[in-house]
């Protein structure tokens, strides 16, 4: 959870190549990476951008101390102890742009931006890379379970089987900025101010002699808003009938049960068969929450088996992105200093997904003015001024370039907002309501079928036409240089 | 990372169910709670038990400082202020009972041993599922890709898609717990010892005007243990060529390159490939190192195919556990205090394997005395002394109880070490080197069917017959009291 102290959280290659770098007396050219990935996780057709919370506090702190030197002065590379002085003092002096947490972004387009000494940008890229994966992994997720509960109540429960501390925390804050409306992490809670939900575990059931007595006591301790956790004998000849006798006996006393929890069995027939239960006793204010390896599909399923579940608490499927427990997102060098000057740098590589698209870029979301929508995503270099200025734009598929069109009555949203500039924080890291209400207004943004979780339509991320020549032309002039004769 | 201030680190209902009995006056209860899982991960015949040393400073450190006791007093709950008097002096008193870090471990057999009054055992629950099952989950999955690497040096190379900073370092502990080499993580290396190892990215490549220029630099720089990435843009045609010249150069200089890596493409048809070209150049000291989204399947598939590849740099899919990114431990009273004395407790379920087994319980590893290997797991309450004695042991199937037999000539071996006593830490954790040690003579305790990768033999994790018919009385008794007649 500590974000001082990690300039150490990186990987050995980084600190060898910024040694090398130093040695080599480069360590100050000027380098611009950019990082992004290039498939979008669960067939979703978006991805939620988060981590940035977590990068500034980062970057913000990022030193290196006695103990970490100690430990680099005694690796079997031997760094000059000279290389080391220069950690001693080292402070990230770049400029970081980048997406707005909870923004809607999309492959091959640029979500953080670093531009600074190549010393410092090769530094920070595995933790930056480690937390913007992690998080926009989980609010991507956390996105498609929050359509597929269709505004039901959303609490995060995941943190007995999240991938250790962080991933609880950092998971749960990445759930609440795509819509979950509490965790059961307080440390989550304590630290970002996300609403904290509770309900018992078994154990407490198995601690007293019945589990009437049981749900007596727990209501007489929490009358407000607590639930009941109904299968640890029998839910419906146990478990509901035991929670009905309770909130009886709460409503004696002007108090209301909140609610059950199911937690095993058939969710649909259950939470049918104690909806009834609690109707037929005059309960129907009291909701029902399930539990037990949710996830999109299963919500999804359960809904349409008519299943009456209110509030749905969901653990592993979502804090580990169970069916893809990683984002591939990458860091990129796209432009690096020459005799003073900038050039843009590409990676050839066989498999041509892999190739980069060289120069330092900005992204735009292109807004069509009549509907209010998003028409694509505009990749530019900065000094191209058209999207700024509302002119013509041409959209072209980069693989299949006849494939065209022209947008002229737009705005354009400038997607990546400057974080720091020559190492200040310049940014004001927005609250977390805020984050919340921004992700909405991002979806609020595009037409339903970019959105839905099955079978997305592909929305359009384009590169200028001169981003696009550009890289062509490297790859040719790439391809010319290393030509060789059929029979070598 | 930091293990202190994480008493919040838990769930709510954990902090809920201690105010519950804290009011209800049954706080200070002795209950005996026991941590295991049911379902072994990826198909593999065990797991490796890792997390204790994470647990062990997590309990040592356990209290509650001033701003959780000032964030608990904002909730919604509105806890009583002597409830927070009582967290504020709140410390762990109870009893930890532990498998060792590196044991060989099975489905439904304890783990993890909590006895202690049921505010302080239930509080820990959430902390420690979450280290256990993490870790476990890691150093199984590493014990898979060291079995498939077959001896072949391991690196791990997860932290940019690791789930978040603490999956990264406390994976590389995991890993190297099961025997990978080094990891690349600097926070892991100075925080455990563990070995570091890092060659340069493509970025360092793109960084000069040609790759030859960045080979010959880098291994000016580094020349001993140097590693050369050699797929920035072709890998036979340019990456071995330049990186063969520059170990030419470095003969010179009476130094040799270490390595050059693979990072894309067909590692069996390059490898191989490049290999030959090394031989060639009398380079056959160079190693080959291969990275790109391996696992214990690609692995043992590119040595089917004579991959020349010597050194495997393993990230996404062991740091993730890619294809089962959790293991479901669960935490469960088996005991609590009725009247002073201690009871056993069961929670009944819908689905048999979700019933626990009650009482308070060790673990005795049998091992033949005439093989030396282990030939089950027995599972009984502490004051069953046969397995100490030696006395014979009827094992049984507990689902087909007539597929028995006995063991006479055996060594009973005691899993549980005691961690706490008391809350007093009376167990040294052993070194890092000494955790690896211990893993492999459990490995060594176990016939090779049982811990093949593929289709394994299932091995048998037996319950004493006196802890089987406690577990049926209750389940017998629990079901008469709540039968109902058929027509209700």
């Amino acid at each position: 959870m500590d974000t001082t102290g990690m300039a150490l959280h990186t990987d050995k290659y980084q600190i060898n190549m910024m040694y090398a770098h130093w040695m080599n007396g480069t360590h100050k050219h000027k380098a611009v990476f950019e990082a992004y990935f290039r498939t979008l996780p669960f067939g979703n057709g978006y991805a939620v951008f988060a981590g940035l919370e977590r990068i500034v506090h980062y970057v913000s702190n990022l030193r290196f101390h006695e103990d970490d030197i100690r430990y680099l002065s005694e690796q079997e590379e031997n760094y000059d102890t000279r290389f080391l002085e220069e950690l001693r003092t080292f402070r990230f002096n770049g400029n970081i742009h980048s997406m707005r947490e909870g923004a809607v972004v999309f492959p091959n387009e640029p979500l953080v931006r670093v531009e600074g000494s190549i010393f410092e940008a090769q530094l920070v890229e595995t933790a930056l890379l480690n937390f913007m994966n992690f998080q926009t992994l989980i609010a991507t997720k956390a996105a498609r379970i929050k359509q597929a509960a269709d505004g039901d109540t959303l609490l995060e429960f995941g943190t007995r089987r999240a991938q250790e501390a962080d991933a609880a925390v950092w998971g749960a804050r990445a759930a609440y900025v795509a819509g979950f409306h509490a965790t059961s992490n307080m440390m989550a809670g304590k630290r970002f101010g996300i609403p904290t939900k509770g309900t018992h575990a078994h154990s407490w059931v198995q601690s007293f002699t019945s589990e009437q007595e049981a749900f007596d006591k727990y209501a007489q301790v929490l009358p407000d808003g607590s639930t009941l956790l109904v299968d640890t004998f029998d839910t419906l000849r146990s478990g509901v009938p035991n929670a009905i006798r309770t909130a009886k006996k709460l409503e004696e006393r002007g108090k209301r049960l909140n609610s059950i929890r199911l937690d095993s069995g058939d969710l649909a027939y259950l939470s049918i068969e104690a909806r009834k239960m609690l109707d037929e006793a005059g309960l129907d204010y009291v909701k029902i929450v399930a539990s037990n390896d949710l996830d999109e599909h299963t919500i999804t399923e359960l809904k349409t088996q008519d299943a009456r579940i209110d509030v749905w608490g969901v653990g592993t499927q979502l804090i580990t992105a169970h069916d893809q427990p990683s984002l591939g997102g990458v860091y990129k060098l796209v432009e690096r200093e020459v005799d003073g000057m900038m050039q843009p740098t590409i990676k050839i590589s066989a498999n041509p997904e892999k190739v980069t698209t060289p120069g330092k870029k900005d992204v735009y979301r292109i807004i069509d003015r009549g509907t209010g929508k998003a028409v694509a995503d505009y990749i530019c270099f900065p000094e191209e001024d058209e999207p700024r200025k509302g002119k013509q734009l041409k959209l072209f598929n980069p693989l299949h370039t006849y494939i065209r069109r022209y947008v002229k009555d737009y705005e354009a949203q400038s997607m990546l907002v400057p974080v720091f500039e020559e190492g200040r924080l310049v940014y004001e890291l927005p609250a977390l309501e805020q984050v919340r209400e921004y992700h909405v207004s991002q979806l609020n943004q595009f037409w339903p079928q970019y959105l839905r979780k099955l079978n997305p339509e592909i929305y359009r991320v384009n590169i200028s036409e001169k981003a696009w020549k550009l890289k062509q032309g490297l790859i040719d002039r790439y391809m010319e240089e290393t030509e060789v004769p059929e029979e070598s």
